[in-house]
């Protein structure tokens, strides 16, 4: 399927795309020059064809057009740099801002791309570089390529995130709403409290009940559980430490599992906070929703070993099921390197990746 | 016992005064320009001596030396400003920063000055206007008299501060003791907050033991009931909101009633937290005892037609009772008018004031 290069010389070129991945800065909304790096890469393709919106680049096969269509996605931008934007090779080990989360899977796609023959293929890969992963769900650059180049995400059968894994295939992902609670009282001198109330002590009871909520843990099968918890996250009131505060704020976190609604966990947390204070809902993403039963997926897990997870946190997974599109998480980065300022990658892992994408390229057929 | 200055010019004097306080700025670390203005106007006197220690100044009657010292003081500083630094005459009022707070009191011990004629006299009144009363315990002006002029405070018999208290004779005052409480948790994701522990949902219980002390009422006689009260003000945990925090700081304030020793007070917020969090006593200032026997004291009250109030906040009074000096509180202001931006005086309260304090010079004798 791939073209005849050798596997040690693939090798070195995916270390060595990865280094100049990690030495091109792309922090959240400054995915400028990657992006431009990333298109010229794919414009050397013989086969392919590269569509552009923005900073947002898309790769496909005109040639494979109308075959089962599988999106492979990973995003250009990084968290912020922590005195790590150069690449460093140890050994397996790249280090690097971005290196695990995601740029390691980036290398695998370039590479892939490079070495793909289309001829060879059964269904129609088409790989999305999206900007502003990082941020707010309403920031993605997934939602410039809905609305700029809707034609991409029709009919599609089947999403890869490549985010880091560790080559694991992880399904469904939690949801995540964050909410702005805001407690109100009435300011007064602290020595004459009487005359307010005190916002830190009206939250009390609240915080308290935050905090008593069981853990609710949904299974999928045997292999998969979500755990449903709720915190709250941040805390504030009080300007000055001789007034009884008028205001608290407060971040509320619920990360909710696959069966609820985004609506279902806005009710969750309006009733857990009842008269207690006001509800800002500042970030809403969905759940995503567990694609074990997708026959592309089967393919991918075989191809995987077998080797699953629930995702207990939130991907872009949740996205593309708003979007009714399966999706699953599966990339070389290693989870608990993710914004670690000495995160890193290793070159074994994205053998690894290359191995699993290439066999599941070679085994999705057609399925109706 | 004054000189015979027909009052209606005394009433125009002080008003003039009383503009020229609140236009020469000095909030509070910035006192030397008014310091250096109030030194000038007390040089005039042709009876008595100026004393100056850093922006500290001191005026007394040489010849009064050995009879009873009544000290008579009030602070130089202001709160910042809040676009407020101009006089503003308005009829009666006289609005501006510092007004009421307390630089009508200086207006009037000014004025006091000019007239008295130490020869009527059977007291030794002794002027102190100091710096830094509206800004921490330890900054206080006060101190610098104390270690500079010790000889000023040494065997003071009774101590009248200026405060704003719309001439009634306020009694003794609260203790304030503020401690930074630090509660610990663990930090971890907030989609795993079980390899955490979250310290804003740990501190929740103390926060309600706090709001759940009761007030302790404490009387001195029919007319004086001080409420010791104690509250959250502050409260800060958490960067960022999918991070379970791992730290909270509160402040909590104790304003304790003058049966308690500063001691006393520390181990009340000890006890209350307990293995809650950890305890950083950031300003303790102690109660101030409640002079009602003081003779010199009742003279005062009986020429402030008996209006004595508890002080239910903290002010020098309690300073003062740390040196075993008698102290009230008793002056022109308005005490609601403290720390407004639309601070004002009235002309009538600075007459009466003064009337006040001529009367109980007027009455005071040697006593045992």
């Amino acid at each position: 399927m791939t073209s005849p290069r050798p596997s040690v010389l693939r090798v070195d070129r995916r270390r060595a795309l990865l280094v100049e991945l990690i030495n091109i800065p792309s922090v959240s909304h400054h995915e400028h020059h990657l992006a431009n790096w990333t298109e010229a890469q794919l414009r050397q393709s013989p086969h392919g064809e590269v569509l552009r919106a923005g900073d947002e680049v898309v790769f496909r096969f005109p040639a494979l057009a109308g075959k089962s269509k599988i999106i492979f996605c990973g995003h250009l931008d990084t968290v912020p740099a922590n005195d790590n934007q150069t690449a460093r090779v140890e050994g397996d080990r790249v280090y690097g801002l971005g290196a695990t989360d995601l740029k390691a899977g980036l290398a695998v796609f370039l590479d892939l791309i490079e070495t793909l023959d289309p001829a060879t293929l059964h269904v129609d890969p088409v790989f999305v570089f999206y900007t502003c992963e990082e941020v707010a769900y309403q920031e993605s650059g997934l939602l410039v390529v809905e609305r700029e180049l809707p034609e991409v995400l029709q009919n599609t059968r089947f999403a890869i995130c490549v985010e880091p894994t560790d080559n694991a295939v992880e399904l469904g992902c939690l949801g995540n709403l964050h909410a702005e609670v805001t407690v109100r009282g009435k300011a007064a001198h602290s020595a004459r409290p009487w005359f307010g109330e005190n916002a830190i002590h009206a939250a009390a009871p609240l915080i308290e009940r935050i905090a008593a909520v069981p853990e609710r843990s949904v299974d999928y099968g045997e292999q998969l559980r979500y755990r449903e918890v709720i915190s709250a996250t941040t805390i504030t009131a009080g300007d000055a430490r001789n007034v009884i505060p008028d205001t608290l704020r407060m971040n509320v976190n619920f990360r909710f599992a696959p069966d609820r609604s985004r609506e279902d966990a806005v009710t969750v947390v309006r009733e857990l906070v009842g008269d207690a204070g006001t509800i800002e809902v500042t970030d809403l993403s969905p759940a995503g929703r567990v694609a074990s039963e997708n026959p592309f997926c089967r393919v991918l897990v075989a191809g995987a070993d077998g080797a699953v997870r629930a995702k207990q946190a939130w991907t872009d997974v949740g996205r593309f099921s708003e979007w009714a599109i399966d999706a699953v998480s599966c990339g070389p980065g290693i989870p608990a390197q993710a914004h670690q300022q000495e995160e890193y990658a290793t070159i074994g892992a994205m053998t690894r990746s290359a191995a699993i994408f290439e066999r599941f390229l070679q085994e999705a057929r057609e399925v109706s």
